[in-house]
């Protein structure tokens, strides 16, 4: 359990000397943005915080990286893509509020030595406040060498994935909220959180090409998740995750050079 | 499993319909606010973190409550009470970045329907922000019937408990960073995070009536820890939990009325 | 000319006792939301800030509104969607900036009497931050009554539409800057702003799944145009514009609800 | 058509390579800043942002210049210079989004390689917050040698020309809001947009040495015109305007040096 | 002594109960806002502080009002009013700064019962940060009746007194810095203060008809005083000040209603 | 008199050129930080801005040094160390106006020369945000040498001097609020400034070990003072007044260095 304990890609379960020690190689350090914010009846409040931590530490494991801290709660939930306002449990951060947490974790981070970094989004609604955090932090630090990749993990789904995990066609991204993507992978990551019975089999949300300010709640299933989630399987998550792990951690390396692939690939460090 | 699942009081683990459900009970809502910050060679930097979401739960067990989004990150550590600015891992974020966290936070969860809060503090130097952000979340939240407690655990430790910690004499809040009280209770909560060989065994601190700026590293002793934690046992760390168990539910109830005892009292739910 | 002149559905031509007695009808107004970027080397920097606020005016005519100040400056220039910050030409706009503007915007609307707002949205990477605005607004106006619409002008574009438009098929909107539906439809609106032979041909961009800060400029196309606008002409311009002109129209009075048809339908009033 | 196209000196007129051309010869680059804000029943909302761009491109085109975007809207207006607050269509930008946009502005225009910038004021009230917004820049950019000229155009108007102007005296540049100064220069510039037949001939205001908050709506004649406007002529808005072009381009050489005459001087090019 | 402390009209004097029992009869609260700035090499650097403070103290005498805290410091000098930033001594704060301090000082005193506030301003460049202050507090505040009156003191100076203390000519208010206006006041409150012997007696500055940024040094006379002090007395002093006292008392009755004159009129309390 | 005049350490006393000499020998610029609060029936609601102005007189005298401005206002009095909201006169700052303030400060003082600061806190509840606003300019103003000290003054306070002052024990510093220590102090200073009959006797306050937003005012005596004053005298006042003075310059010596003694030591030069 030392020994786990020590291995560990996550900044948070390390003591300052290892963190120190580790920051000597220069590694690239991931920051998983997520968010707490409904996702139907049967995933908890933190999906988007917990799927791309689960990614970062991957990666990182692959790559030789750090999972520096993950943002836990994001920018407001919108109607369109993650149900918006009106269930209870969504945080909604101001964008102000998020442009300052990323801002001020980059200086953070810049000033522990970091030089490479890769913000891995979890929460659709965070990239443009994340990208705007990055644009500050980016102005702050100056000319020091400082290169930052961002990326919505599932931008990285390749269509033969998609095929495999849509065999009768796929909806269509806009719609994946709390549905067979998100659910397959909490069903590989975190089983026990999922709530089996609970899983919805709503038909898709149809939203107007505009949005409207008080937000419409009957534009949304009641159910929160924005299509049906039923086809949604471990094997599924399995799949996606692998995929991910390869390409994310292969476009690090594309951008960031280099980087260690540990002889134990794959498997979940802690 | 589904049973501990939803009988969770950790928010981010609860799915909407639950969160929804148990917001009706009028429960109050726990918010533990941390840090990332260095804690000894023996310590993970998240330590502040920890630490009050697990009081939390344990009182929000006992009060009937719910326990919201930790704070996982917070306001810049001090020279003095955290050992400052230039041991390797520490995320500063900035006052005003903590103050928007807080008032955000609040925000949304009155606009969830809480009435009842109670944020406690696990990192020293998080409180004036904190404070702040309330401030400035009552004024916004205006006359809604919002009452909010705030409070550092550490302050709820009664003189019997810390003559049993201490036998030979308490060297003084001020230097119990990284130091016996918070090491016991880290022996107590995640027994598997503390590096048992690396607790520093140094002289206690000495610091001047000042605060410098740069801060003087030299102030700090090198382990990060601000006096010796070798006296830490499991022990210690179960004492003081129940006692904060005990009596910060005692003030809770004080404050906010009823809350019903449950009849499983004292374990961990997790 | 004097006719024309007190007929005029722009704000920033009335004189005050015009817009006041306008604004006793409780008339849609609507804001165009615009930038000053790159756009190729055939159209100009302010082409997001003119056809939003074409569109605008012919949707105000269409049910009887008011076009208020349009947004000529906006939110800075994403790489993939814009062609990013290494162009000559581009001004960037703070987040903070852009919402500010939109917040005290919408404020100012509000006490003039506007109580049904529709925010155009003409310069892709404005929308998240034109949509924070409205959030920051909405909380500040209160229970006044007040709804807002925010649209992407190119997100009503139909199947029929595009396929008119793409005979041989749609590269994505994704690509669609600079390219053949801005440049059509500056052929109708501003036949005179587009330099015809300097319209490129380029091949299509192609950007990886993130996003990298400081940009990598050789991802676009040196034109600056993510695709070749060389299909564009006049005809597809007036497709689109009417297209716009009677779905915009359409879901404006659906959220708003009546909404006079003018006798003169779809003239330019200037 | 093309020919005036590439010949413009509006900046949001020109494409990127135009831009980016232009720019190298380091260009004064002129902001107009001006305002939405009732002009009395005879001038448009715009009249403040019309006056100073078009003032601008008269001294860009004398100096070889290129005319920058122009602030369409600005600080919130006084009662005792702009009439205040209860006349409908003035939108009153706060202090802070004013000095933001700015800030932006210069720091984007600074990063296109400016060095040389004019901000021509045209509403009064904006003076001080552009000011400031020049401030924040010029601590952001630092020492790149970026100097900058702020004016209020009708400073420039001489002893000579406020004779002719005002042949019976002249009643003061306080009350000059929406009298004869402005309706002669927009009978020069914009007469299609001067409602003639509403021209106010009402008395000048008297204000008491003190401004109350909220604004007495009852110090303002009730025509927005703080003084008689029945006195303007297009002949003196092109004498103004003459002089302005000669005075302030003389100001522009004296201060940034050289400065091509063109050839076709005083033309209005657009 | 104790008789004159308990008399004092100063809030900084007052203990809490002599306060809290004051603002029952509904007082006129009034600001001085000041600054630390050169006043040339016979005046100190507070002077803009210290006459507006004796005023308020005067005038608060005369209709039962009370001082409230004097803003110490202030928005940055001007070249042209003030001298500008290349001497020693000015303490420029940022506008955003001086709107928050005017902003949290009015919400604290409407707290506290204030709803009649007099800002009396003595340093020129302070009006428009104080005036965006008073505008954001008044919407904070909202519907409490508050009403605030803000003037510069200078303003209320009439043609008579001019005459007088002018016997060859007013060179006008604005080269009134450090100059015979203040030097007067400074010699009739505050004697001791002023180096008679270093009053300078340089001719009047010439500004051109804009700003530079950076300022131009050379534009502004060594002494900093922008015209000759040398016909400052204290005979004028008294006058300006007698005229000050009475016709701002005025003013202040005039829009605050009532008002009881004491009947020990026109001394020093101090 | 003008000897006194000319041999000021107040900044706000000194005419430029005097301030400006003055900066040329590098001397420690002090930076009093006070509040207006509610000290109690017997102390003027200035007490935290007299006393650290007071003692930083008279250290500049020990050192050669200068006092800068003074904060006259501070940071939201807390009901702990305070009593906190519910007395009339208390001003409370937000949290970001005293960063704000604090960073202007420095920078401007920086701007003069100045590379040694102390900030002396005469007000608890400052502490926090004016370290804030010191890390604050201290990222702004970058490599330029500055250094920076910060101190509550009470912390100076050796036991032996608190065993002069408190015979019967020490109640704790946390009680301490208009109580003998600043009330003795006052006696020294300010002597007619204390409404000795109204000193009050009340026992101390008992506070629970955490704050509730909104704060109980039951929870402080009526007086305002957190324990009896009675026992202050003047002669305390002296005996503090004399050690701070000494203590807190040998501080500053030893982290600026040198500092000359000046030969008339330990009186007040006003």
């Amino acid at each position: 359990m030392a020994k786990a304990r020590t291995e560990t890609v996550l900044m948070s379960e390390m003591a300052w000397p290892e963190f120190g020690q580790k920051m000597k190689t220069n590694p690239v350090v991931f920051v998983p943005c997520g968010a707490m914010e409904q996702h139907g009846p049967h995933l908890p409040l933190s999906v988007d915080a917990m799927l791309p931590t689960d990614i970062a530490r991957e990666v990182a494991e692959e790559v030789g990286g750090i999972v520096g801290p993950t943002l836990t709660m994001g920018y407001r939930s919108y109607t369109k893509s993650g149900g918006g306002p009106h269930f209870p449990g969504t945080i909604n951060l101001d964008g102000a509020t998020v442009i300052s947490i990323v801002r001020d974790v980059i200086r953070e981070l810049v000033r522990h030595g970091a030089r490479k970094l890769c913000f891995i989004v979890g929460h659709y609604e965070n990239q443009w406040f994340v990208s705007e955090g990055i644009d500050q932090a980016m102005r702050e630090v100056g000319d020091q060498g400082v290169r930052i990749m961002r990326l919505e993990y599932w931008d990285f789904c390749t269509s033969e994935t998609l095929a495999k995990v849509f065999p009768d066609g796929f909806p269509g991204v806009a719609l994946e909220h709390a549905a067979v993507m998100e659910t397959s992978l909490m069903l590989h990551y975190h089983p026990e959180m999922v709530r089996i019975d609970k899983i919805p089999d709503n038909p898709g949300a149809e939203f107007p090409p505009y949005d409207m300010y008080p937000a419409h709640a009957h534009w949304v299933p009641s159910s929160g998740a924005l299509v049906s989630a039923k086809a949604a399987t471990r094997e599924k998550g399995v799949l996606m995750a692998q995929q991910y792990r390869r390409d994310i951690a292969a476009a690090v390396r594309k951008e960031f050079g280099g980087g260690k692939r540990k002889a134990k690939a794959g498997g979940k460090s802690r």
